[in-house]
């Protein structure tokens, strides 16, 4: 039987999602909660990988059982052995055809920005604190030049592994808050440090060291040279995942050009 | 040269405000800054020794130095070395009679909880949760019997090791929050795991299974036997300290009884 599991957790702690040999990471923790239940070893499938530090307000992993629990005990049982810094939103049975990383057609992610006269120790971790005056409008005008299917080269960590780095954002806007802005991005998928990258570009837009005509210059180059800066991960929110065709034309309309990992022949 | 430090700290991943022969404390952080500022080990002392996990909003530590070094400066080194969880606020200069303990005439401590369907990972280190539904009324007039000199004995740690048990609170108070409630209790001093005791008390108050009427027997008792629970440090606030009769007189009233540890015999 497949099991779906939807989580959410504060990164702070953590060395991220993917377990390591040493140190606190988010799949041990539910690996080690599954070793138990089953007296076997249990690997967990996400549907990404966060980075150390990294957030997620929603977040899944998927694993196989012959254990006979119903989902709401599997939700109790984790919670109950949980750290207070991770939570169980949802459990359900899946089709064992579903894949958390296959079958997941898009992200969102969230990044925030707090902006005060001082740093304030109880967003440490949670938000990046930028002491410098910026231009939002202007940051909001080069972040929707992202939307649409690009090349993200020139956008991504060099050490990003994959075939192909071309990418389809659906949603790429700098939204102001109480105290400072978020960027939301959604897209088909994300490159190595890809939200970071883009986060800290215009952040240099709102200083106006970088302005908005440089971005299909910088798209078109694909020299990750001519975007230098990364922005920490503390700020960055993993906030949805589109599994459904309809939950992505909801949001984004019945135009946009889905990106499927999986083929459908099993459907 | 006398200098007293303002600062803020985020208790979460600290072990305490006192130095330990392991781990991460606030004491710490700011005696190895000190350390290589002077080129020898130079002591600090606050205010208040906070607890592992217990955050603070206004807290004060003093030390004497022979460097000439203007307070702007002092500030701005001390937050460049500084981790993101603590936050200098302040720097003066102190007439080397002043002692941060001893002319300490009183303390404010805020208690935050959140109430909610379910744990919320990103409250977790900042707020206490607790699921149950309290009657908020009923704890205001319970913590409101706490106000003024009482023998509290059965309402702190029985480790605490003081001559006197005897101490003043001039505000003990439940205030309902957006998500749940903050206890906010000011007094002359505070025994060890006093707030917390209290607090857990008057959640017991919440739920029916303590009463208002029980506070006169329980303070009469002076046995911690029978107040058994201690609420979790993460919701606990250090957030101002009084040095001066005016700021205690401005926000209590000129008729309070002001406890002092020093005489005044130098002024």
């Amino acid at each position: 039987m497949r099991i779906l599991v939807e989580i959410t957790y504060n990164g702070s702690n953590f060395l991220g999602f993917q377990i390591q040999q040493q140190g606190r990471t988010v799949q041990q923790q539910f690996e080690k909660i599954l070793q138990r239940m089953h007296k076997r070893h249990v690997r967990i499938h996400p549907s990404s990988r966060t980075d150390r530090g990294v957030h997620a307000v929603q977040q899944y992993f998927h694993f196989d059982t012959e254990l006979n629990i119903a989902t709401s005990q599997w939700q109790y049982a984790m919670n109950s052995a949980l750290p207070n810094d991770i939570y169980v939103t949802k459990v359900s049975v899946v089709d064992e055809q579903f894949h958390c990383r296959y079958d997941c057609l898009g992200k969102r992610y969230r990044y925030k920005v707090y902006q005060a006269a001082h740093r304030n120790p109880f967003q440490s971790g949670l938000k990046t604190y930028i002491p410098d005056t910026l231009d939002l409008d202007k940051m909001n005008e080069a972040a929707k030049q992202f939307i649409g299917t690009h090349d993200f080269t020139g956008f991504c960590s060099q050490k990003t592994e994959v075939e192909s780095k071309v990418r389809t954002l659906y949603q790429s806007e700098i939204v102001q808050t109480e105290e400072g802005f978020d960027y939301i991005v959604t897209g088909s998928g994300f490159l190595y440090n890809m939200v970071r990258v883009l986060v800290a570009f215009l952040i240099e837009v709102g200083k106006g060291k970088k302005h908005v005509e440089d971005v299909p210059k910088l798209l078109e180059s694909r020299n990750r040279n001519n975007v230098p800066f990364t922005a920490p991960a503390e700020g960055l929110y993993l906030e949805h995942i589109y599994f459904e065709d309809n939950d992505l034309t909801n949001d984004f309309g019945n135009n946009i050009k889905i990106h499927r990992k999986k083929s459908l022949q099993n459907d």
